[in-house]
């Protein structure tokens, strides 16, 4: 069986297509700059990160989803460097969607009402949504007699009990705007439980673990018997922990507070929390090796604060984790950019915590790897994981989950 | 020798007079609506709590804080009633001040220094600062010659390292308008502090605590070698944990979402999440014994769900400083209403940690006394302590002791 999964973003479009006997990648792309009248550019590979790796790029304009959609279908259908012959191979194609709303709980085949309620999210997901939809809308059309599935990054959260999910707000107001904690990384917390739980050999309801979604977004999932019960993002991708431009958590009263004392309109004080906080605000860099460079080598001491910050923050979501499910960790699960790549990082947020059973293996952590790896020493009470995540592979056996359960039907 | 404390807030202030050689207290009070031009009220009583205590209920008039303490100045001096001769007998008078602004970190004799230190944190204190400042002006002019020292409820939280109270904001922004955690409740953390340490036979020097205040306003403060490292609240006494009105911390993204939904003002907001969220927004209840009632008596849905979102932010947010103590924690202190007298509530929060080394003893801890106690196992790892807060003692004790340095000085 072979899956297409695709990510429209608003002016860009990833694609992936597996081989599901292996979970092989057939071949995976990138469009950008769509709807620029002057250029755009596709970077297609085949057969990615094996000896017959082959790369293709163009470079021209792309006046919409549709163009760029149906140029990658040229691709994986060419008569000579195509995977497949015909569009009709494919059996599902899984579409990322960022959010959706108050009431979808799982992903689902697309339907109109599927389709609505991709729709009445647009105000939750402003800068997600509307692009994702065109995504469905485009492949509904290019694709004929392919379902489509939607595979919603809010999924994992909404399994998390009434008392975790509920802020303490007026109730009233909180159903009228559909605030709540809905949480993101959904896939990525979803894929690392189930690598997790097999990786343990423990099944998936027996399982408790925390994973550590470290990139330039990041968040903490807090999983009990296989299920989220508690996540680190809230309403929006801002709350938590501090990302690369993001601040994390905050005194909500610090945003009446600035506009008050700057003037500034709500909308301004949002992208600053947003687009210019995190690490770019602490010490002007985004990226952690970066900041790792300025601090270590130049001594930087807004660099050298800005990481005690990040770990510091990440080290206290992980305790208020850890007493959510009370000492009961099988494992912590570390992932994305940082979280697979970053030992210092990894080695600052479980430093001294031998004494609630996290015990880190000084070389194993230091040690750099693509695989699932155990960082733990053999007697850590509780584990310590790297797991590469993959969002994309967890799209697709989300869609042929759904596909195969939707034919029962 | 003898103190007096007081504590002027907009219309009202609370007063009481130590004799410093036991700790006992010679009389205390109230004085209510000042201001109000038809009627004010005032509350003395002479050796509250002992066998002797005598109350004086007056009605009348208090034009402005001036009026007011003199008539306090009265009934301690009354020839028949007065628990002093003269005004001189005091040695000098704590003043309770919320906030010592970015630059203040220790309690201070009152000089003009000391007073523009408050002036300037107006902005940041804006509903406190100036009626205690009133109340320091007011006390210079009527007790003429004996010393003021303004005790800082932010002096608890300026003791910690710059990684705890930095944002992660844009630095410059924050150095600007003088953005950082605070903290609140200082002088409630740093009494429970010091009787914890004594409670334990430690030197303060070596003891480590997280110190639990939970009443209307709630925060948790984090103690490493009997210094703040941490604490709950932030810019404002906003941030952290659900409280009875406050909502605490919360994705900050949702202001401007509320604002730009509701066409709200960032005030509007402000007043939203500070009155009318917490316990309240929950289950229309800020009093947590009428949460307790429907709760268990009526099997209100809502009551049991607000206690079960009370709960897990205590204990979210004691799971974080545990963790930053890297679990060397020698006691969790439970004190103001709640923790000195909500059994189930403190139950609540240390369910379920014994693989952490937290053990309450059930009977123990469904004792009612008003007495230091430890409510923990005998095996407890980590002990568990209830310590009646009593911030004026606590003001008292810190302005001796600033007298004391400022004479030798």
């Amino acid at each position: 069986m072979k899956i297409l999964v695709l990510n429209a973003g608003s002016s860009s479009c990833k694609y992936k297509l597996f081989n599901m006997d292996d979970h092989s990648v057939l071949c995976q792309g990138l469009v950008e700059r769509i709807g620029d009248p002057t250029t755009g550019c596709l970077t297609h590979k085949i057969a990615p990160d094996t000896a017959k790796e082959e790369k293709i790029s163009l470079e021209e304009p792309f006046k919409d989803h549709a163009v760029a959609l149906n140029k990658v279908i040229e691709l994986l259908t060419d008569a000579k460097k195509g995977v497949i012959k015909d569009t009709k191979e494919i059996s599902v194609i899984g579409h990322r969607v960022l959010h959706g709303g108050y009431y979808q709980t799982q992903p689902a085949l697309v339907d109109e009402a599927c389709k609505k309620t991709i729709r009445d999210a647009f105000p939750l997901g402003p800068l997600h949504n509307p692009p994702n939809y065109t995504g469905i809308e485009v492949a509904e059309k290019l694709f004929p007699g392919v379902p489509n599935v939607a595979v919603f990054d809010t999924a994992f959260g909404m399994q998390m009990p009434e008392e975790a999910y509920t802020y303490a707000l007026p109730k009233d107001l909180c159903k009228e705007l559909q605030i709540r904690r809905y949480g993101f990384h959904g896939t990525s917390h979803t894929y690392l439980t189930h690598r997790g739980a097999a990786f343990m050999h423990k099944p998936l309801e027996e399982f408790n673990c925390i994973t550590l979604h470290l990139g330039n977004g990041s968040s903490l999932g807090c999983v009990k018997n296989g299920k989220c019960i508690d996540t680190s993002m809230g309403l929006t991708p801002l709350e938590g922990v501090v990302m690369g431009t993001r601040c994390g958590s905050i005194d909500p009263a610090i945003v009446p507070y600035i506009m008050d004392q700057k003037g500034l309109s709500a909308k301004e004080v949002d992208t600053i929390m947003n687009k210019k906080s995190g690490l770019l605000g602490l010490c002007g860099q985004t990226d952690l090796r970066d900041m790792h460079r300025l601090a270590d080598q130049e001594n930087n001491a807004d660099a050298i604060l800005a990481r005690k910050i990040l770990i510091r923050s990440f080290k206290k979501q992980l305790g208020s984790f850890f007493f959510l499910l009370e000492g009961h960790v099988d494992c912590l699960i570390f992932s994305a950019g940082i979280g697979e790549n970053d030992a210092k990082v990894r080695a600052g947020v479980v430093a001294g915590l031998e004494s609630v059973g996290i015990c880190l293996d000084k070389a194993k952590n230091e040690t750099r790897s693509g695989d699932e790896r155990d960082i733990s020493t053999a007697d850590s009470r509780v584990k310590v994981l790297v797991i590469p995540t993959n969002e994309e592979l967890q799209i697709a056996l989300t869609a042929q989950d759904v596909l195969a359960k939707s034919k029962k039907a």
